[in-house]
């Protein structure tokens, strides 16, 4: 087995790796340069060398030299040193090199990956992008891509549930012989399987009729019911909905519990009362990683719920929303992307040094619920995450290729149906151009990085240990400013890489004052008191309303003192750090900032208490 | 007035600037490691020389280089050569140097312009390139954002279209005294501006209760009536449709005429005949620049159309595609932006130096559609087409800020509603993590060259003197292959910088032989018979479908003596140029090109002739 020093594929906080950095990115801009001055070498360049040396050449070259150093001014001015070990908050940090470089050569390239043609060479690197995130979460016959962003995949993704749930019905419009003697509601309640079979079965012309008086047509999409989510939902959930003309009234929230995990057991009556009532469920969400405390939904118990329904004739689309947890499954995948039997992942984990100390691994659970991934149907999984792969590049998977048949559309100019092109991505995606150089970008750090334990999983491991030794550094600080003690509380253990704590004042039994002292800190601690980059330590916050959130929070609050009563307009604001770094899993690294993290802490809080703006 | 040379701001075909290219990168590299490393200078690095002369070190360094060789080879193996005087085919293109330089800077802060927080510096920068397409499009209510590419934007487009319009409906639910004594029909006709009038007048509370109950809720979408669209349309109007479940069924598609433009008549008619039949407009789309000809719709005409209407009662979403054309409106704006008088265009184009040959310029009905964009609702714009930034930069502007209010959505983490950020650009859009790079790369692009025709003018100019100088060599051309004669003949002469045309032997009069011959033309130009780095020429294709583009190219196969029926089943093949160079505008340069070109083409003719693969 090979060893991957994940030290060599960063830039480094401090610069370390910027002279490595610096000279494979100038040998690969080269090659292209290359490249394109030997391109029939016969032709003689349209520049000259007298041009480039007139006054107005020059001119020009002064005009765009001064713009890159106002862009350079003004990056340098406002943004986010996320690489440091000072910097505990939003999903931000620095991307792996060989992400960059392949984002860079390929953008030189310009391809754009809509159709084979307009990207011969990048095409075949998205596909097999595709086909690692396939591998990623053990879908034999899946099929994935690169897109915008994770609420683009999600939109995709409702989309998909939205237009194949309804293929039962217009199949009974335009082939009723195929579904004969079924009912409206076994229509609706048709397995995903079995309408992918079905839809497979039928010729060209036929599938075409039958797309044409699917959902796709804007009839009956009311009729498809329900699409539930758990209450840590992404915004962009909402967002889908609307979109898609599915519509929020037909959402549904789930509540959490103290871990921030939807509630099975109220998902289970949910369905139950929906079915009784004869409302289909157009499908369920689950989560992966979500955005505020990296919680990871019961995946593998919400697999069962639909086995268990499904022998009912109760059947939903089922889609994990894994935009940031994605790429943790590759901890649980050996060398050759099988699952690790849990009795063995303890011995695997110490052969590949995924972590320093093991009682940092991952829970039984959680294993368990990134294990049963492989039974949804589409998951979205973003590069531009916990890829390190810069902005932007997201991603979907879909379990079964066939499905994408439920989305295509196809343009004479870019796909001629007598050509058969090796691979082709723009009939089966929402969107429409897109960058080669995305798909550069992901399909090399993959290649460095493979998307199992010899890989990514060291990764994964890395920030898990630095979210961990975060976690355990706020649960234990206490800090006294101007004679008061203040002491920090974390929320819960992580299960993935992400903490939130909130500080309160030794004594201090008021939700209102205790939510004020953390939002002074978030203030004082990000871009709204000015330039980050003269800030000691940088963090973000969020806001765990009771109308969202319910009550999942007030064990929490009850156990740290707090009194004040929590109804319908109560909310606790929290500080929360998504630990993306990638060096604090150490823990003598670790150990030298704690120093200064204690000082940088006592020092914001000092005008936090005074209330300074 | 400063002078511009064009020339600077590329690489080259050759990559005669490649060492200023590189040396600027290496520059603004610099000033990027030297902010990581003083930030926080006391802070010693965690990656140690020690470290980075270890085997494990050294052998992951080893892997990286192996994997970005294998990424060169790849991507020099099947690129594309956009930049080459050789390449006549898809909208692609080598990209502009600031372009280039901001997206790679840009992408070393990996900013996410989603949040003012993940973006402090680059969501700035968004915001200016907002005002630049605002400023473009003469809306000084304006307001812009870089998206994905132009299939989002057009979804996004069609989602506000059917928000906007469902609002009235929701009034008359939420605060019925707000459109007292309206009919449904009225809720559905009211002018867009009084609808944003009316939203704009209520408090969030009441804003938030209207929105619900809108097309957000699911409801009453197919209510809205009618998305009109012309017969060029891209597919992914299709696909909004789909997508938004407003549904394909509501589409209607106008005829085009022989220059490929929407039938000014049928679309009267249309609305006319659908407003009698009391079916609501929900919208209308024009297109400026459609992807298989460069056409420019009337939107002077579309527009006086909305006029009459409104005054009938009737009132429609009005939607400009200008995805590939929207950068042309430059030429037509002084260095204030305000739009040139047609009586000074010729002597302002003059001045700039726009064009060598002042007959290559735009013809008057062109320039009426382009002045007349200040009065659509909502324009699509793509910096990563002619905007020559590299993928992915699409765009959108709407010309009233306000409208925004219709699709946002706000989420805690990121959008504290207490806090009130410079700029925020997440909650008024259809996606949500985006790159800050890609603001960095179109900004810098803008400020070297701006938006009239001082700057991007220039860029167009070359662009459409570098087609019509195409159009002319295509229009005259004749070679002899193996005793038989052939002759070319372009299908238009272009509204803006594609041409499209076909072979044909002298004396066929059968379209099945000419189809074939450009068939093969086009594999023997392209990807499909192997690499296109070995070919002397490279082109794209297209096809004309009597089911899609009805009569529009008949006089055309006649004029050349085709005499085969023209039917539902026929279609007519043809080749299709995209004339992004920008070198080729030179007469000097075209013509040593010329002979070059006439070679390659004799040479790929041959084995089309013997149909050989």
């Amino acid at each position: 087995m090979e060893e991957i020093d994940v030290n060599a594929l960063l830039i480094g906080g401090k610069s370390e790796n910027g002279e490595l950095f610096k000279s494979l990115l100038s040998h690969l801009i080269d090659e292209h340069l290359g490249w394109r001055q030997n391109y029939m070498p016969q032709d003689p360049p349209l520049i000259s060398p007298t041009e480039q040396a007139s006054p107005v050449f020059q001119q020009t070259v002064q005009r765009l030299k001064t713009v890159m150093e106002e862009l350079s001014v003004r990056m340098r001015k406002d943004s986010v040193p996320w690489e440091s070990a000072r910097y505990w908050g939003h999903m931000n940090s620095e991307t792996l090199i060989p992400a960059l470089l392949g984002y860079y050569f390929g953008m030189l390239w310009n391809e754009n990956n809509v159709s084979y043609e307009g990207s011969p060479a990048a095409s075949l690197l998205e596909e097999e992008v595709g086909r690692d995130f396939a591998k990623l979460f053990s879908f034999p016959n899946g099929w994935g891509h690169i897109c915008a962003d994770g609420s683009i995949a999600n939109l995709e993704a409702l989309w998909y549930a939205r237009n194949v749930k309804s293929l039962p019905l217009a199949m009974k419009e335009v082939k009723p012989e195929l579904v004969a003697g079924k009912s409206d509601w076994e229509l609706l309640n048709m397995p995903i399987e079995k309408i992918i079979d079905l839809m497979s079965s039928l010729s060209e012309v036929d599938l075409d009729l039958v797309k044409r008086k699917s959902a796709r047509s804007g009839k009956r999409i009311e009729d498809l019911g329900k699409w539930i989510i758990p209450a840590t939902k992404h915004y962009s959930w909402l967002k889908a909905a609307d979109i898609t003309g599915v519509g929020i009234d037909q959402v549904i929230m789930i509540p959490v519990d103290d871990h921030y995990r939807m509630k099975i057991d109220v998902l289970e009556k949910t369905i139950e009362d929906l079915s009784a009532q004869k409302m289909p469920i157009l499908g369920v969400v689950g989560v992966v990683g979500t955005t505020e405390e990296g919680a990871i939904d019961h995946i593998d118990k919400i697999c069962a719920l639909r086995k268990s329904f499904a022998k009912k004739g109760i059947n939903f689309y089922l889609h994990a929303d894994c935009a940031y947890g994605g790429y943790a499954r590759s901890i649980i995948l050996d060398s050759n992307y099988d699952v690790i039997p849990y009795a063995d992942l303890e011995h695997e984990l110490r052969e590949n040094k995924v972590f320093q100390d093991l009682s940092n691994t991952i829970s039984k659970d959680d294993y368990e619920s990134l294990k049963a991934l492989s039974e949804v149907d589409s998951i979205t999984v973003d590069p531009h995450k916990m890829g390190y792969v810069p902005y932007t590049a997201g991603g979907i998977v879909i379990r079964d290729e066939r499905m994408r048949n439920a989305i295509s559309y196809f343009a004479s100019y870019v796909f001629d149906k007598t050509i058969d092109p090796p691979v082709q991505i723009g009939p089966y995606i929402l969107e429409g151009s897109k960058a080669g150089a995305a798909a550069a970008a992901v399909w090399a750090a993959h290649r460095v990085l493979p998307l199992n334990i010899t890989g990514y999983g060291r990764i994964i491991g890395r920030s898990m240990e630095g979210a961990r030794n975060f976690y355990k550094f706020m649960s234990e600080l206490e800090v006294e400013v101007e004679g008061k003690k203040i002491k920090s509380h974390t929320i819960y253990y992580p299960d993935f890489n992400m903490v939130d704590w909130v500080f309160n004042v030794e004594g201090n039994t008021d939700l209102k004052v205790m939510n004020e002292l953390n939002q002074n800190f978030f203030i004082q601690t990000s871009i709204y008191s000015g330039m980050p980059y003269l800030k000691p330590i940088l963090t973000s916050h969020t806001d765990f309303a009771k109308g969202e959130y319910g009550d999942s929070c007030l064990d929490f609050i009850r156990k740290i003192g707090i009194t004040s009563p929590w109804d319908s307009s109560s909310h606790l604001t929290t500080l929360r750090a998504s630990t993306m770094n990638l060096m604090m899993y150490d823990a003598q690294s670790f150990a030298s900032y704690e120093v200064k993290l204690k000082e940088a802490i006592k020092k914001v809080l000092k005008p936090c208490l005074k209330n300074e703006k």
